[in-house]
C-alpha cells in the first residue's frame, strides 16, 4: 500500500495506510509501550484493544474542555511512573483533542519521546495528523499554547470512519475544500472539487482524497515546517472559525466553522473587489452551503464575543484584525492584518444573511 | 567584539560578548517586549532596569521549587493578556532556573515566541544558555519535562558574575572542568586545565574561558542538537549529580554536584580498569576535590534516596542503570547501561571515602 514520508525539522516520519485494524495487534507487541485511546474510539473497538495490559492503557475523554494542562498533567503522571523513560513508545488513538495533548505530551516529556498516532476522524487522517502541531487551550484562549512536534509514525485506517457521526464526517470535508482551494497549482477545477466532494459524500474514494489532501499540505509544510511563511495560509477559514467555534461553545465541530469562515473570508475578498461575482456564488451555492449539515442558532453569531475572539487570534499583529482571503479568481490566498473593525461587523452582517438566518 | 553564530533545526541563533550592560536600555526600546527578571538580579541591578514599562515587567523568583508548570502557567497568565500574540518578545535575565522556565513558556505559547535570554551566572553564562534545553520538575521527579528551544539571541555579560556567591561561582566551574575534559582533540592537557580554574578564580580569563567553553560545546550540539548521539556525553557527571542535589534538596549547586559526579562516574573507570590510577589520583587531587568549596553532610548521600533517584534518569534505558564514564586515560567518555545496584553501593562508598565523611 501507498505511503507517505514527511520531513521535519524535528525528526522525518512516515504516513502507512491500511485497509484493517490488523496492525493493532503488531503495536500492542512493543515491549516499552503505553496506549492513550480516545473513550469512544475504546468503546467502539473494544475487541481490537483487549490485548493491551491493564496498567499500559490509559483511557482519554477527548473532548474540547479536556484540551488542557490539566490532562496534560495526568498524563505524564501515568507515563513517568515506569521503568523505561526516555525510550518509552506512546501510541495514542483518536481524533484531532487526542493528538493535540498527546502529542504535547510526546514532546514536552524528557524532551520527546517515541511517538505513533492513529487519527480515527476524517478531519485528524486527512489534515491535523501531519504538520507537527500540537496545541492546547488556557483559561479563556483557544489554542494557545503548543509547539511543533510530529509523530514518528502515522497509521491511516479509513475504516475507522464509518463510526463517525454525520456531523464529524462533514467537519473533515471543511479541510478538504480549504486545501483543495488552497493547492498550488490550482487549475481553475472548482468542479473537480465539486465532484470529489460529492464522491465523498457517497462513501466513494475516501482513501484517495485523504492521500491527495495530504499531498497537498505536504509541499506547504515541508518548506514552512513552522508556519512563518506560506503556512500560514492554511488558516484560511480558520480567523473567523476559531471565533465561532468559541462563540458556539465548540457546537459547531471546527471543518463546518472553517467551511463559515471561508465564506466570511471570500465576503470580504468579493467587497474588496479581489474575487468575482461568479466564483464568489458558486463557491457558496455549490462548495460551502451544502456542506453545512447543522441547524446554526442566532446566538452563535454574537458581534461582540466572536470580535472578543479574533482579538486574541494568535497571529495578530496589530490593532486591526489578520484574516486569510481569496485574492483573485484562482482563490490564491494572501494574509492582510488591516481588517477593521468595522469591516469585521459589515461582513458578519453579509455572512449571516448568506446563511439564511436574517 | 567576538560573536559566536549557533545551528539549530529550530532557528539558528547568535550569541553577544558585553563588557557592560549599556544593551539593556537598546533592548528596553523594543515595543512588544516583556522582560521577565530574575528576583535577586533585579534588586542588585535595579538602576539598569527603571525605565521598563511597569505592566511589561514580571519579576521571578527563581529558586528550584519554582521550576514548574505552575510558575510557567503565571507567566502564561501575563502574556497572554498583551495585543501582541505570536510577534511578542521575551526577554529573560537570570541563571538556569530563569532560562529553564522562560525557555518552556517561550518555546510553548503560540508555538514559539522571539526570545531574547541575558544569563547571569557563570553555569548559565559559559554552559547552559547554549544547546535548545528547557526543563522543569515535575512532582518529585527533576528535570522530566521540557524541550528543545534556543533564545533567538544571547548576551554575555560577565560583569553580572561579580554579584554572585562564591557557592555559585564555583558551580560554574564544576562544568567549565567537565567540557575541557571532554574537548574531542583532548590534548592530554589536565595541567592546562588546572591552570586555566586556578585563573578563574583568581577572575583571569573569565570571557575568555566562558568563550572557549561554548566553542568545544558548540562542536557537539552543531551535530546533535537532539541529544541522541554523542551530546550524551555531556551528561559525564549528571548522572549522580543530579541525584546528589536531588538529595541534598538542592543545597549542593549544580556544577558541584556534577564535580562530584565525576569523582563517582571516574571511580567507577577505575574499578573496571578503565582510567590510570594515576590520572585518576591527579584528577580528584588537583581538579575535583579544591573545588567543592562547601560543607557536605553525610546525610545527602543517602544510598536509598541517591538509587531511587538514579533509576528515574531520564535517560535509562533498562532494569540497571545508567551513566557516563571516562573510558581511558585521554578522557573519552562513553555512556554504559550495566552499572548494577551492588556496583552503585559500592562505589558510592569508595566516594564517602574520598570526598572525607568517612
Amino acid at each position: 500500500m501507498k505511503k507517505l514520508i514527511l520531513n521535519s525539522n524535528i525528526h522525518n516520519y512516515e504516513v502507512k495506510f491500511k485497509n484493517d485494524l490488523e496492525f493493532i495487534n503488531k503495536l500492542i507487541d512493543i515491549k516499552k509501550k503505553v496506549f492513550i485511546i480516545d473513550k469512544n474510539i475504546y468503546n467502539l473497538y473494544k475487541q481490537y484493544f483487549t490485548k493491551i495490559q491493564e496498567n499500559r492503557l490509559y483511557i482519554f475523554d477527548a473532548i474540547e474542555e479536556k484540551k488542557t494542562l490539566e490532562s496534560v498533567q495526568n498524563m505524564y503522571k501515568f507515563l513517568a511512573k515506569f521503568d523505561e523513560k526516555r525510550n518509552i513508545t506512546l501510541i495514542s488513538i483518536g481524533g484531532g483533542i487526542t493528538q493535540d495533548v498527546t502529542g504535547f505530551v510526546a514532546s514536552t516529556l524528557y524532551r520527546g519521546i517515541h511517538w505513533i498516532f492513529i487519527p480515527t476522524t476524517f478531519l485528524a487522517q486527512a489534515d491535523s495528523s501531519i504538520g507537527s502541531k500540537t496545541s492546547l487551550n488556557f483559561e479563556t484562549y483557544k489554542n494557545i499554547l503548543g509547539g511543533f512536534y510530529p509523530p514518528n509514525t502515522i497509521y491511516i485506517a479509513p475504516i475507522f470512519l464509518k463510526t463517525l457521526t454525520k456531523k464529524d464526517f462533514f467537519s473533515g470535508i471543511g479541510e478538504v475544500i480549504k486545501f483543495a482551494l488552497l493547492e498550488e497549482s490550482y487549475p481553475k477545477k472548482i468542479d473537480s472539487i465539486i465532484k470529489t466532494i460529492e464522491d465523498l459524500k457517497n462513501d466513494k474514494n475516501i482513501l484517495k482524497t485523504i492521500f491527495n489532501t495530504m499531498k497537498i499540505k505536504k509541499a506547504y509544510i515541508d518548506e514552512d515546517e513552522f508556519d512563518i511563511g506560506k503556512r500560514n495560509l492554511f488558516n484560511y477559514g480558520h480567523c473567523f472559525g476559531h471565533a465561532l467555534e468559541n462563540s458556539s461553545s465548540y457546537k459547531i465541530p471546527h471543518g463546518i466553522a472553517v467551511t463559515i469562515g471561508m465564506i466570511f473570508a471570500n465576503i470580504i475578498s468579493f467587497n474588496r473587489g479581489l474575487i468575482s461575482k461568479n466564483i464568489f456564488n458558486k463557491l457558496n451555492k455549490k462548495l460551502f452551503l451544502p456542506n453545512i449539515p447543522i441547524k446554526l442558532k442566532d446566538t452563535y453569531f454574537n458581534p461582540k464575543v466572536l470580535l472578543e475572539s479574533m482579538k486574541n487570534d494568535k497571529k495578530r499583529i496589530g490593532k486591526d484584525l489578520t484574516i486569510i482571503i481569496p485574492i483573485d479568481n484562482d482563490i490564491r490566498a494572501t494574509k492582510i492584518d488591516n481588517l477593521t473593525f468595522e469591516e469585521f461587523n459589515k461582513t458578519l452582517d453579509e455572512l449571516i444573511k448568506i446563511l439564511g438566518l436574517k
